[in-house]
């Protein structure tokens, strides 16, 4: 099911891989090389992540975002303790229950706003503090940029912040789009992660143009003491880590991340600029990074799907909210076209 | 660490990818395509294991073998069940404890017989049947490969299974090197697992020269019903799946695995008829795939390590066990220098 | 922190052990018994079971709700499914996220309706049928009677059981305070359990005066096949069981829990009338079983705890509403004393 | 299945509850007071423990024995790291695997000495310590008295904690039977448990006339913290918790432990004399405690059981080993009237 020009805008996880991450991988295909992360890739993918977030950081490799986000939550929570995350957090609606199974751990929702954990609506929801009966609430996580696009500006995770820590709670970042939320922030990663508070962060590379490879970086060094041990017995540790390894270090070193999820983010903003001339399409959350939401009249989703896949987010009364992903490759002509299709229809 | 040649003995981990390999990876990086597994790749990657192992099957691909094994023995037992394996199983000695973590169930250690479960041995160790106090045994898990190189004869897989069915034992098999146990046994791979009743399969791909692969092959589908869910909720579920898919494709439709498992195998019998002529040297296990186990006098040990990567695997009186492991790309050159050093070491 | 009359409010936990109950466990200690359930007095007791629900039941006994409810959802949903319960549901809000850590399944809170499941809402909240990334519904779990003290009619519960077996849903039953339904609906324990599609019930003991003993009780054969071991490996098998299935021997032939739970209610009912002749109090939800909840203004409630304990319920505006138990020993003057001293702090 | 005097050897869980402790329990049966162990009968239980162990140790009680040391155990080991315990701890082979999969650690089983941990096999058993495909030693766990019978001597627990502390594992110690230890041995409880090093205790109450009883007891107050919420999460925080407390005030202030388990004892060293007398029976374990090992000629053994209860242990050639537990209430008549029959089957 591709669209007129093979690309669509389902998810950036439809798209393939960039050319210079193969590269990269076929780059590290020499000689045999010690095998579990002992490579000298690693070390270098590893040197790579300190240059932009610190010497004395820790960071390690998983194969998706699943295992980045449980991985790293199971560091900050034990079985009794809880983890706080929006409603339509990814890891609440989306990972098959894979945090609770591992973690064991009870996760409290909290009502989102336009995406985001606010302070108000999250501390309303810790309770049972110190109550034998009731789960500890002890870490938040928020997904940066969110599930429907949007990003949270510096301050409002300096806020966050401040809340969580004076709650006693740990502060989890899921940075699967982290490039696009850099990006649409104009910031360097480590000001609106490390230097906000983080402890730990899942940053993401598949959704930006790897084959797939997510990192676990930790700004909490007690945190990351026996990671080594929880990623093997999560069942995460690569053997040929090396290609794994390589993606991110040329992700990293030749900026890719910043080459293409300014892309990606520029044709959420065309596209954005263009249906808003339609009247009878309403832009659902603000395009912040490279998804565009919006409310279209039910009856020509079905027809133009079959043309250029995407997913309905929602249902309304006579419209329904539907995402539109925009990835590296995504070309304006894929918009336009799409656009056409899309004033056609409703024509 | 490397070797002289940029080549060692260490793991058939610390090999690359099989150059075919990266062009199927290649191949595949066109358009955007359904993420998930819902892709042409993955329907050709399963009709490639279809045409190997019958048309009524299922299969699916996971990011490594830690993972095929775990999440395929969780389809056989509950948390209050049992796993029969040997006591040097790779599940039962080097996943940091997945299997019980990620299953709740025990491990139960039986004495291997030149790295093979016996039904003998396996016998003794089933007990409690029935008794609420005890974890009830519902599934032996072997290794085809063994982790000491040998193979188990289709007579041999055939009376374990009959034992194993007569205790009402599911019946996994480790396949991590499936490929070599299949060149050894000159037989096709559905004649020593489908055909003599193992259950579930894991079919490793990533030693044998596949930058990161594993399948989880159901041959009995009651089995198989919510694997989905369980991959998912194991993290396991790779976004652009493609790229796994392919990878199978490759190796299994061109035929990769005989080609390349036959020369392992071969360069194993190499090197094992040059060591037997060493009198300070005794074969530990027989040669049968592509692993080779020795006796090495202890001095010599450390100074060889340092020009020809390979690992100690148990200690001795006066000399240690020592493994070395061939690869696809292992060459002849390599183990005349490696086998000439050996020489000078002794001498 | 008792009252002057030594009796509170605050919990039908609070208050001992019936006089019978006493007895039944002094008749249980004569000679050795095997340990373990293997004894005649849990033959007894699963007789007295199944003459209330059946030949054809299974019966077996755990030491406290918790347990009951955790190893009874255990029996109904894998990991990778997930419970269905109302958003005050003990096993959602009170149990320190026992549920979510044994059984690994995620639980969904449904908008509850005075404390009730009610078939819309928990439609609502069933999503992601069949889709990998999502926890699949597997079991509904009410309370009955509910944790704000009303109690489901026959109709209801044939209602939501109708509407869960389209769904394939288990139905499970918390029946911490079921006797005090029972003598609510003025039914049989069977019609209102078994007859309406139940399949496992928690059958409570300890809130209705017994030392401490609660039953699982399977309606559906499938689900009770491996209790044993489960609740072995929950760590809830009693060595001298002859004591915990005594207690339950004397509560239901010798029908304490009418003559107990029938007082209870009626002192609810008594209380209720009495504060509903105070303008300043408002009834929070209908009075069904031995629980009264009430809006009371807030200013009073801490010189009153003091005099006679029982907890906040939740907070209002100016008002609190608070939670009044009636046990199986709350007397009338508790309650004449207790409104008399309302009435005193509000003048 | 009794003896001809309603008592028999089978085990100390047979036997019921001492009439001093249903006293304790039926003076505890009076008012309502806070559930959930905020009563003054568990106060006091607490101060009970803290006269024998010290002011500044933490106790707290769960149901039985299975959960004091699971618990117990969960507070001194993640699911990547390993319990060493003996090859017949009562944890590794009769808990229904409730150890791993409640903690998710692998359990690893240490060849025993006359049923004792001993600090050489213990160090064969530590291996894979820093390396990441390895669970990483944590804990042992040793039970006192041991599952046959035999006493650690003060020496041997002060070895053994030297070792385990150069390893940097904790100490936990399985006193299921510990009154019968410290009546063997002559020693207050705190100095072969807290004076030796051991970090966390099972003290038992059950096997020594309680109804049913066990105690936590944390030595290191690190490892006590969470603890109220493991016990509720792990099911066993008791409503009526002024019961369970109850008991132990009694059988610590009345020093209930000392008459009884010295009656038992005193029954076992009898039985041991009187077998010992019999050319065709060999005594198995030193008697140190309230359970006598035998091996019997295989042909008496059955007719044996149905007059006496008890168990067979293991089989040997011509002989099985069999097990004959002490209870608080054996008497030298159970006693006479068993070897009289005994040596009538010999004849």
């Amino acid at each position: 099911m591709e669209s007129l020009t093979g690309r669509g805008f389902a998810s950036d996880n439809n798209s393939g891989v960039l050319p210079e991450i193969l590269d990269a991988i076929t780059g590290a295909n020499i000689n045999h090389t010690p095998a579990y992360g002992e490579d000298p890739w690693t070390k270098k993918a590893e040197l790579a992540f300190r240059k932009y977030f610190g010497d004395d950081i820790e960071v390690h490799f998983v194969f998706n975002g699943t295992a980045a986000n449980v991985l790293g939550l199971s560091t900050c929570a034990r079985s009794f303790e809880a983890i706080l995350c929006t409603d339509l957090a990814h890891i609440y609606e989306d990972e098959c229950g894979a945090p609770e199974s591992f973690t064991g751990c009870k996760l409290i929702s909290v009502e989102n706003k336009i995406g985001k954990l606010t302070p108000e609506n999250m501390v309303k929801r810790i309770s049972g503090v110190g109550n034998q009966h009731h789960v500890q609430p002890k870490v938040i996580s928020i997904s940066q940029s969110t599930e429907v696009g949007t990003v949270y500006k510096k301050s409002e995770l300096e806020e966050l912040s401040k809340v969580a820590k004076a709650h006693d709670l740990y502060f989890h970042m899921d940075g699967a789009r982290i490039s696009n939320a850099a990006v649409a922030l104009g910031l360097p990663f480590r000001e609106f992660t490390r230097d906000v508070g983080v402890d730990v962060l899942s940053f993401g590379g598949t959704k930006c143009g790897l084959l797939g490879a997510e990192a676990v970086v930790f700004f909490n060094p007690e945190l990351a003491k026996n990671f080594l041990y929880r990623r093997k017995q999560g069942m995460q540790l690569a053997s040929k880590m090396r290609f794994i390894a390589a993606q991110f270090e040329a992700f990293l070193n030749q900026e890719l991340w910043l080459k293409h999820a300014s892309h990606a983010n520029e044709m959420a903003r065309y596209l954005e600029s263009k249906v808003s001339e339609i009247s009878e399409i309403q832009i659902g959350y603000p395009v912040d990074a490279n998804g565009v939401f919006a409310w279209v009249p039910r009856e020509i989703i079905s027809p133009l799907q079959k043309k250029f896949p995407f997913y309905v987010w929602k249902s309304g009364d006579d419209k329904d909210l539907v995402r539109w992903m925009m990835s590296y490759d995504t070309q304006r002509v894929d918009i336009d076209l799409f656009t056409a299709s899309l004033k056609e229809q409703l024509a």
